[in-house]
């Protein structure tokens, strides 16, 4: 359960704080599917993702979903610990994509740290404001972006994460992770067989032309 | 010229950290129009808004713009100091709405700051945090709600803002304020005007029914 390795920041911070983390440090597995932040309703603490996959994404009123961003192996979840961020307010939602192990520093006592701690704090600014950056970047594409261009780039995406051209993922969760509709995404994927960008298989999309895929996400 | 009123931490500062913000501040009055803040260019450093408006706003490829938020008198501006955040990048532009007159402490006084004074990197954390969530909130609207409610929504709030129902506003501007077409706003205005919720004349939009434009706003 060494968290040091996982925090950049970790030879600037004054030993107390080293120590009071490290003694504080809880390991925990998530299933695929475990909800880990709901709102206010859960507040977990900073979570470090070891392995695994986390998505966080908002939620419509009438049950639609848009993924805001995914955490992969060795990445830092704040959002987990948003109660003890003064003035943050989000309405998301955290989950485990993939079966992950996670280290937890519980709320209260990264609270204690962070308001003890200047490069701790600093730190913290860090890892926000790069969640920031990469939130407001999504509302570019959600504002200026076609779904057409958006699909190809989540296409694009995934098959980075999954490290294989042949995608294993239906349309209801790409229209989930884009904060589309099923049917959209099936006509959109339809389009996209026609002009032989990919093949549409039972469960499965293969992407046939991937540097078309990349021209047309822009 | 004097800035401690502005930050509610002042009390908690250390005397030296005080004292170095107090020496570096200076004044600007910005016209309406005065760019403030585009992207990289210009890292103008921290800002207080002693009095006046800002608007800040993203803008895509092809010049369509949408309002983000609005900064008030006594408000601090964070991002015209984000090249000094570290993490943070955002293509966003801030802009005098009305004329302004501003406290500046530059970018590379307020970050010297921040590194050496733990009250201080929270307070710019709790900031941050509540812009974030600011943003995310219009990411939720943009996403979820109808063109209509945030028509609605938009009127609303620029009442409160400049107190008073008989709105002097373009149809132009408030498309740029939603990130939407002139036309789009014009046709919803008409329908508004038929459902007797406000009445047009030249340049001006009079509310005439404030609780059905709360009901329209949800």
């Amino acid at each position: 359960m060494d968290i040091s390795s996982y925090f950049s920041v970790w030879g600037k911070l004054e030993p107390a704080t080293q120590q009071a983390l490290s003694a504080a440090v809880m390991s925990r597995r998530a299933e695929v599917g475990t909800v880990l932040y709901r709102g206010e309703a859960e507040c977990l603490g900073l979570v470090v993702l070891k392995s695994g996959r986390l998505r966080t994404y908002m939620i419509s009123p009438d049950g639609r979903e848009v993924t805001l961003y995914r955490l992969l192996d060795g990445d830092i979840c704040l959002f987990s610990a948003s109660c003890v961020l003064n003035g943050l307010q989000l309405d998301i939602i955290i989950e485990a994509e993939r079966e992950s192990e996670l280290l937890v520093i519980p709320s209260y006592i990264f609270k204690q740290q962070m308001e003890k701690s200047l490069p701790l704090a600093n730190y913290v600014n860090e890892i926000m404001n790069s969640r920031f950056s990469e939130v407001m970047w999504l509302m570019e594409q959600i504002m200026w972006k076609s779904m057409d261009a958006r699909l190809a780039d989540f296409l694009l995406a995934e098959a980075v994460l999954e490290e294989s051209t042949a995608l294993k993922i239906t349309h209801e969760r790409i229209a989930a992770h884009l904060g589309s509709a099923r049917e959209v995404v099936t006509r959109l994927l339809r389009y996209f067989q026609q002009e032989g960008l990919v093949e549409l298989s039972r469960g499965q999309i293969l992407l046939t032309d991937e540097k078309k895929l990349r021209e047309l996400a822009g």
